[in-house]
């Protein structure tokens, strides 16, 4: 590895971070009249004016702000712009009757979709976590606090292990099939894992680390794949594997045959979520000072199945998804997958000290920095075909926001001035 | 079965309950100068003074003193008698800084131990919620739903299910061993079907509902053994069976040897406990209206084995403890599995209208009545030989009091009635 290449691409993520994405979104984001972020741009950046505020998008523009104001930059405006979202989020978010966030208001604010989704609230308690530890505001923490609680006590399955993820209002369960109430799915159980890892963090209580390690547990002894170690997206209660399906309330892109099927619904894994799993594995860790050692191996594994199967060598970028045993299916490319690839291969390449890595994390930089940015705009493409032509051209929705793009750059940014100092 | 039969045992019981069970509690068991109940008596029922209150005696005195007013004994006097000792556990015994109960008080209501354990907390929930049932005082459900909350947050392990039992004060889990944090048993999730039952009839709550079959699911599948239903008594974290060991913190009169080990530590299994768990079990489905047909055969099995294997035709009664294929190993008997498998028997005649369940019952209420009940006292002894010599003779302890007798008494009451109506 060379360290001025190192020292280019960092400089050329920091730029990108400081002179395009932030800008991009605090320019635009701060909704001056109802509170609350606006998350809907076109292609040019322009409101698209749908009505529409998120439990995700509202969430995850606070984790953005807080986490980059928490390293360093913004002067402050960020931390400001923080508060503007989370005073929203807990004033008109907030269900008082039975506690937990609504899953979606209108503009206005109020309540369009009043269900409990827990992948939302594995985002609230992440993102007001940070919140308090980049800001000091006592009510982030108070509010992850809560919803933690609320978790604990509705949604965990004592029996099998495991949390299930669709309430209604009143925490009731929700229904099977499409309401999703008889799953328990990849995302939702990666999502808390990241999420007790900062309230982990904010809070040092005991409780907070136990579910963290028990949920890492369920990942590695449940939700990976026993020998491959990639992860399988959807269970039934008693954790044998579901047929892959959509479910009536979505929360990203992924896209499924009109009977909302995958093609090979039983034998799926995604590359971006392997990775970003074995990053935020990698965290949780070093939040709790627990031993990496007996993890090694596995993040091994992890990281050579993205690098095997995931990375297009032809055309760069990393590919949707494919088969456990290697091999892949959807060869286009989702904004989401390039930037949490980008902070696992460094995490690859500090860990395990290997240059393969490197050169991965080189291919999906180049992609990204040539392909996936919307150039003079400043935000990513969501979706782009295999030789990276724009398929969707949006640059913001209630599912495509600015917490994997900016994260993406601090995270990659910190570990290849990591990387320098240990040159 | 003879009608004649049923109504004289019947009254037999009523009599023992009306005259000696009650009135021996009801004349000693208020302590008027520092609240609470004193539950510390002799063979002669003397009290002898030792300077406890414990968590169990105390939640199981409001419990015995509550269901008897509800099942339309005392005039009252027990509703009053219930509030006495309500007021204590409430405003003496609740930890107002980390939630929960303490362990153990001295009379004055001075905190001895104040450590959080399961077992005592399943008996909170199991006797508030009878409280308010019994009387309408809205405090007893009211703290039996911040137990039930504590317990779902503290106390639950999302990778395995199940629960974890022994905490200390601020909800950290115990050491491993006898210290019990490295256990799950069959006692405390027994206790918690029972308790979760009476709570979702005081309250219905879906989720409390929801966590009551989660819990007879776990006694089924993972407590239960796989071929003779009987109750396996402990267990590790992943379910693996334990060597049944004696915890420090103790809750009852299992006798172990010096090295604090059973002699079969792990091939034992507790007929009281069984036909106390197929009552519970009846019980609960009858609270959620569930259908009982699934389970026929399962207490078909669990009754069976009691009358093959726990009951001495040649002394009468029931033994203590055998193997799950059968057979015995401790033929001494001890007032509570008495107590249980009473009641057991005779759901064993209702549900499935076999007169040898009623034989078997008539076997143990004849010893019961002949040499179990101290005759001109009222209580039970506590433990007696095979033929029915008392070994130990107090009356009243921290971990022998009414619970069990009156229970056993009302709940017999009401079947041999139901019994009666059939014919």
């Amino acid at each position: 590895m060379d360290k001025n290449e190192i020292k280019a691409l960092r400089d050329e993520a920091y730029r990108h971070l400081t002179t395009e994405l932030l800008p991009f979104w605090t320019s635009r984001m701060k909704d001056e009249k109802y509170g609350g972020y606006i998350t809907h741009f076109d292609e040019n950046g322009n409101d698209t004016g749908e009505d529409e505020k998120s439990l995700i998008a509202q969430t995850r523009c606070l984790y953005t702000l807080s986490s980059a104001h928490r390293a360093g930059y913004g002067d402050g405006e960020l931390a400001e712009l923080a508060k503007h979202g989370a005073d929203f989020i807990i004033n008109r978010m907030w269900d008082e009757e039975y506690g937990g966030f609504y899953w979606m208001m209108d503009r206005k604010g109020n309540v369009k979709i009043d269900e409990k989704i827990i992948y939302g609230h594995s985002f609230a308690i992440y993102s007001l976590s940070e919140y308090t530890i980049a800001t000091g505001d006592p009510r982030g923490i108070e509010y992850a606090r809560k919803v933690f609680d609320l978790i604990q006590k509705y949604c965990t399955d004592t029996m099998y292990g495991g949390y299930w993820e669709m309430f209604h209002r009143d925490w009731t369960l929700k229904g099977p099939g499409s309401a999703g109430g008889d799953r328990k799915t990849l995302d939702v159980h990666m999502h808390l894992m990241e999420a007790f890892t900062t309230l982990y963090e904010a809070s040092h209580e005991d409780v907070h680390r136990r579910k963290l390690l028990e949920v890492i547990d369920i990942l590695n002894k449940r939700i990976n794949h026993p020998e491959y170690k990639t992860g399988i997206p959807q269970f039934f209660k008693d954790w044998t594997i579901a047929h892959q399906i959509k479910f009536d309330i979505i929360w990203g892109w992924d896209r499924f045959s009109e009977d909302g099927q995958k093609g090979n619904a039983t034998d799926n894994t995604c590359f971006g979520h392997n990775a970003e799993f074995a990053w935020l594995l990698n965290n949780a860790l070093e939040v709790m000072g627990a031993d990496k050692q007996k993890y090694m191996e596995l993040f091994r594994i992890i990281f050579d199945h993205t690098v095997d199967n995931g990375i297009d060598r032809e055309y760069g970028g990393v590919f949707v998804e494919g088969p456990h045993s290697g091999g892949v299916y959807d060869r286009e490319k989702e904004f989401w997958q390039q930037a949490e690839v980008l902070i696992g291969m460094l995490d690859g390449v500090l860990l395990l000290n290997d240059e393969k890595y490197w050169d991965a994390y080189k291919n999906v930089h180049r992609f990204v920095f040539d392909k996936v940015i919307n150039k003079g705009v400043g935000e990513w493409y969501p979706l782009l075909t295999r030789k990276g032509e724009p398929i969707w051209t949006h640059m913001g929705h209630s599912w495509k926001i600015n917490y994997h793009t900016v994260r993406s750059m601090i995270q990659s940014i910190d570990r290849m001035d990591a990387l320098m100092k240990k040159m």
